[in-house]
């Protein structure tokens, strides 16, 4: 008997030539509807599923290949007497080459379709006959991505098709069925509104492999989740070397204070190391914007990255192209500006996609073999309540806002200090809230504090960091509230004449 | 026609029960080979799937219900007239209600069976059913939950089994589906040793629904991984109010770090705050080694976690009990220090089992829409390189190996200054590395530092640092190496008489 090979694919990208090969390696072809339409008129020797299974498609399509004649032909085992001789009894032939993709239920959720297409366009068919042939991967070969017809074809013509060959697919071949119901089950929670299912599927698809992970000796893999919507990566690169890892990483920290300023009217320029803000500020123009973010540290922002909510001129970019930096995002570039910036070969040049409302459900964090879970933090204030005797002034509520927006986006305990939409001082990523503070205050000793707001993503638990800050000259003093002590910290406020807003929301960020 | 019920269950729990309420409600129940047979062994009137198909069950049961008489009867839009008619003309029955619950692949696969049997234990025909069924919601009833028993029954019993029911049961449907081949891809990319797919399939099931995220407003979530291997959060809660968000986050902190001293013939006590150690202790002892970790930092420790790789004694509890800690958690607690640390009835107190080496392939933080996927941290040092003149002391050898284990899971840019098994000063999460040097020095400007060692997270790009290391009378400086002006910083240390020893191996973490 010969060999049978089953075709039945959604995409009919060069199927035609892969029949006719097999074809020629003397398969007898099944196939199923529009697949067999199209081979027919192409020339290529094939049958119907109805002449194997003796029994007539139905339904619109519905029911055709779930039949004991294609299942039984797939999943008989060759090697089990009992089997062949179950399979010889009924007259089931032989499938060995399983040939399917399935009804696209991808690109129909991306053009987004009413309800009852979505679920025409789950195909049931096809992933049954997947999981069938890969199943028996020992004994049949399941190909489900078009770009492996010509290795198989090659392999075929050579008889070098081997166990592991078809173990490979039959891999393949659950995670292509993985990932298509795990779309249809995400597009389900999205339908019924459960954010937080009991079962959490997520499926991602290779994206690039990076030179390496957080470390050289890491490897690191960038994926992108089909089903994200409107992912903050998104961007066109304009020069320089690939994005590793770490660039990555930074980058997405970088494009999150952005967002912060998305409906602002002025222009925000943000500088990034090691994922947190080193300067941030806000300018009528580029130029200004990228001053006040270089003026705020001209240490740190050496080797990091630069984000711009705009496009970048000549002028800005003959400052950037005077220190070192690995990155320079920006809405735009000007002709000058770009060439400026393509003299460095390495410095990576970033035209971004305007920045949207973030619409992500959430955040995650793995840890080591658990998830957690947590909607992702789109909130900045509930509320905009002055507590001393003090109100701030119109320009230092102003900067309270800038400042709570860059403060929300430091590594707890963090701290910001702010005055005309200018970074002056930041302190993050401390184990006590005082020390974000000293450790702030104390690498820009140099600098001027007067009339300058504190931004803190916490309580206060004690008084001992607004004493400081009344030191230092600071005047105002934007905070969540909600300690049991935060009386003693509006006191001292009060006390030295200073402002404070409560804004009664937390950015805890680990 | 009266209705009829499909059922064809692994797992038989409840099943008998289920099928005689469907029965009772005028369902003619369909079945397969060991269902059928526990059915009719207890009464329940039902007929086998061979009775529907015309067609046996084969192939040691993989071919039974993969036919066009269940499919169809499945699969038919009763709204249809075309449908109806086809139906009718084939004679193929309504099938209303599809309960199914599948092969049991993740049982298989923790009790580590050999390929053969995971193969044979990856269900054909019961996702086939479910994918069906839950496809056609609109007019069948999918049960893949045994716990969705009691309510369908009293759904049906009271004829309020609406159309969104319908809707949830497919979404669950779906879910499962997602997860088993999410499971079965996991386990082949294992057997060809894939780490990282093209496509990377996740599932996660919800353990636990927290108070709220890392803030007050955001929801959060704990899911585990069922296919997990050795999960590091592992133990049994003695005391206390039930873990937080961040909690779950710093105790995974914290494991990490005792982790690095899993075989260590010392005992080891971290404390930590936001992520990061704030004290880290290594004695002879518990209560030695406590004390140093306390010691090391006598502020921050308030409201952070403590863990101890031992058991807790009465003293060491009376320690811990003078000030407010979240968590304790440790091997054991002898019954005096159980009762101590139970008086405070909000401290956590945790008994952990013992730390394994990692035994996740990998880490991976979520981006907005995409992945950053690397192996797992699981290497210290490559080298043990002395770069000076003068040679580290045996002890300061040793410091160095604590210094390091220390350093690798602090945020990046860290330092960490330790002397004799205990830390002295830590900076962490800087975004220049003198900052982080400088902000531990002088948040402990009161310690002695003679004699201690240095270890840096990363190189040094400048030789800044042992410069200010030698001020405060550092004496040896452990880094992983590799910048251009590495020897700019071995100068400087040959100069101050300095020893230093270069790693091969930089721990960024962010």
């Amino acid at each position: 008997m010969s060999k049978r090979a089953l075709i039945s694919v959604t995409d009919k990208s060069g199927v035609v030539e892969f029949a006719r090969e097999l074809n020629n390696l003397g398969y007898e072809v099944i196939s199923t509807g529009n697949t067999f339409k199209t081979l027919k008129e192409n020339g290529i020797d094939a049958i119907t599923i109805d002449e194997v299974t003796k029994f007539p498609e139905m339904l619109d399509g519905r029911v055709k290949t779930l039949n004991p004649y294609i299942h039984g032909g797939i999943l008989y085992k060759r090697d089990d007497k009992s089997h062949v001789d179950t399979v010889n009894e009924y007259k089931i032939g032989s499938i060995d080459l399983v040939v399917v993709n399935l009804y696209d239920f991808e690109g129909t959720l991306k053009s987004g379709k009413a309800h009852e297409i979505m679920i025409e366009n789950i195909d049931i068919g096809g992933p049954s006959m997947i999981r069938s042939a890969a199943k028996n991967y020992k004994d049949v070969s399941v190909i489900v991505d078009i770009a492996d017809y010509d290795m198989i074809i090659e392999k075929l013509k050579t008889n070098t098709l081997t166990l592991e060959d078809r173990k490979n697919l039959a891999y393949k071949a659950f995670s292509t069925t993985a990932r298509y119901d795990s779309l249809i089950s995400t597009y389900f929670a999205g339908e019924v509104g459960d954010n937080y299912p009991d079962i959490l599927n997520l499926t991602f698809q290779k994206e690039q492999t990076l030179r390496y992970g957080e470390n050289p000796h890491q490897n690191g893999i960038l994926y992108s989740q089909p089903n994200a919507k409107n992912p903050i990566l998104n961007y066109e690169q304009l020069n320089g070397k690939e994005l590793s890892f770490n660039n990555l990483n930074d980058l997405h920290g970088c494009l999150e204070v952005m967002r912060e300023f998305k409906d602002s009217k002025e222009v925000v320029s943000v500088a990034i190391k090691h994922t947190n803000p080193c300067g941030v500020g806000l300018g009528k123009d580029t130029f200004e914007a990228y001053s006040k973010c270089y003026e705020a540290d001209k240490v740190s922002i050496f080797g990091g990255i630069v984000g711009i909510t705009s496009t970048v001129d000549e002028e800005t970019a003959k400052m950037m192209s005077e220190i070192f930096l690995e990155i320079v995002v920006a809405y735009d570039y000007t002709q000058e500006a770009l060439e400026i910036l393509k003299k460095k070969k390495n410095l990576r040049v970033l035209k971004l996609a305007k920045i949207e409302k973030s619409l992500q459900p959430y955040d995650m964090k793995y840890i080591d073999g658990k998830l957690l879970v947590q909607d992702k933090n789109n909130s900045l204030v509930e509320k905009c309540e002055v507590v001393t005797k003090v109100r701030p002034s119109e320009e230092q509520l102003k900067d309270m806002e800038f400042g709570m927006k860059v403060v929300k986006n430091m590594k707890s305990n963090a701290i910001a200090i702010v005055k005309d939409g200018k970074t002056l001082a930041l302190g993050c990523g401390q184990t006590s809230r005082i020390w974000a503070l000293k450790n702030a205050l104390e690498n820009n000793k140099d600098k001027d504090f007067k009339g300058s707001v504190l931004a803190s993503d916490a309580f206060f638990p004690f008084s001992d960091c607004i004493e400081l800050a009344h030191e230092y000259k600071i005047e105002a003093v934007v905070q969540p509230g909600g300690s049991i002590n935060d009386k003693d910290s509006i006191e001292a406020c009060d006390k030295s004449e200073m402002s404070m807003v409560v804004t009664g929301i937390r950015h805890f960020k680990h």
